[in-house]
């Protein structure tokens, strides 16, 4: 099995709600280190997973939706207690969008799999791992 | 699948026997870096899958008990290599106890997997990987 | 010259006044890791800089002080852009309030100079250096 | 199940063919800095994945074949593009062959398999994980 | 005195000239990870050393120069190794042109110095520093 | 001014006297990653500060004497307390001794400066910089 990973970051607000996360429910902020994985069992004609430069640029088009944004005020986001790893898993799906949408090209349409992992500080890490 | 990872770190003195260690048999020394992840299939109640901060609490439990301490001294690792990977694994049950015993609370019994990673230095480390 | 470092981080909200700033204008957030070190000509009675335990613990307080924080809410920084340089100053001119006062012990008054580094990213830091 | 990584790396020259690749078709080159996983579900008679010392010293022996070169004039990689995912899989078939031939000694007879990680710079790596 | 810190890559093939650099004498490669530092005593009217934005785009813009090139074709680097030092002063040089040229905007007028880091490999990096 | 580094770590056993290091006073051990920094205000006749490959050996070599050894058995440190920032002296000291013997070739006499940095965790660390 092969696999690719890029990163790159948001800086984004939110706050909790839920006894479980003490101060975490003020409102606070977090930068998000965020290496987006792409899986195969083959390579494809070119001899590569997917182009590392397409997949930077697409997770950057993701993160950019969620980026220098306050997320309590995102309509996405209603309801919803965006931890670390509910992000990581939001950052996954729409990724898996793009690929389905042909963004990553066609070659890219033999991706088996796409994890994502956000670090929120040197210390916290989430993951979150899908089918493609 | 999503995860959360946790680090913290201990400093100990142990020694090695048998040949294959070389200069490692003498008394010496390591800090371990460790990373603890715990893994589920689906975010519990309030969208998380442990609580980061029980978590690293737990960990630092676990930790406390080795850290500071000549692991050549102590009763549970009479006659055991403390290798790197052997260490990684008496963290992870020490963990897994942990979770069993209620300590990350409730939501924790829907917890699947622990990994547990021991860096030794910048350029070796060691897991152990366990069902829960 | 010696010196010694330790490490911690801090997770706020806050946003900027100023064209120069774009999107960051925003209400958004960061995770800062601030690396506080500690500098002296000649090591005290004990062979050291200053304890590393002790800075821990006061880095960590100073830290409290602003962590989980919307910043923008802080009287301390009304008309202020907290920015990551300028929030390098505060830190470091906090330790060395604590400095002053006795809290890392007689043996830091030989200290003479503090810097602080704030990470907001794995691409992006800043930091103060000051005298003590 | 265990498993002990080694960390080690090259400097190389090469180009790639195929528009995907953009700027990177001109000579150019990077450093690789390897990480080399071995895993098994027990471990041996010493009480480790393998011993470090010799994992580090083999992935030495296999990267130095490599090291210091420009690949587009190496017979092994005559018309493949020698991304870094190919490079993965290289290194790690490279290994599989010193461990089958005993290279790693006789208690990594219970090795089940290997993974090869390549970080070409700090936002981009990739892996290839085998059977042994 | 105050700092900031942005990083980014550039992927280069060269080779060196003189009996010290033994194999690194072949057509090799690096991929170099650059710290590019920018100093001052006070801050801006916005708060700050530069705009890190600016700074990462000019940074960005040297490297351009150099990223996906064989270094032993460029006119610039005729005669001369293109050692990790050397390579550093060529980036903060080249930098300072483009701060005198007004490219990071008036406030950065008050820069007074740059330093420059390159890491060549996760054990081994150079810098150069240079007043403005 | 020009600098270069080069990384290397040793593992080590030790314990301290005195009441603010708590626990520490036990028998514990620590690894130690190392940077030997080098500086100089021109670059030597071959453009370079120092030899890496020159500089990494003679690191190893002064590291290779401590390296898997409980210090508290070492003639050389009786009386004293090895703390991270003492150790980092006896690096840069050690060095500096190689490099006036001769160790790093005569073009390493144009060395002004070596800075020794230990990193005991990835939270703490100390320095210690002296002339040449």
């Amino acid at each position: 099995m092969y696999s690719i990973t890029v990163r790159d970051h948001m800086m984004i607000a939110h706050s909790f709600r839920g006894d479980v996360f003490g101060p975490a429910q003020r409102l606070h902020g977090a930068t998000f280190v965020v290496d987006a994985t792409f899986r195969r069992g083959e390579l494809d004609a070119d001899g590569i997973v997917v182009d590392i430069g397409a997949a930077t640029q697409e997770l950057s088009g993701v993160l950019g939706d969620l980026n220098y944004r306050n997320l309590d005020d995102e309509p996405a986001f209603a309801g919803i207690n965006t931890s670390t790893e509910m992000l990581a898993r939001v950052v996954a799906d729409r990724l898996a969008e793009r690929v389905h949408a042909g963004a990553l090209g066609e070659g890219a349409r033999g991706l088996e799999a796409i994890s994502v992992t956000l670090h929120e500080s040197h210390v916290a890490w989430a993951s979150y791992e899908r089918r493609l």
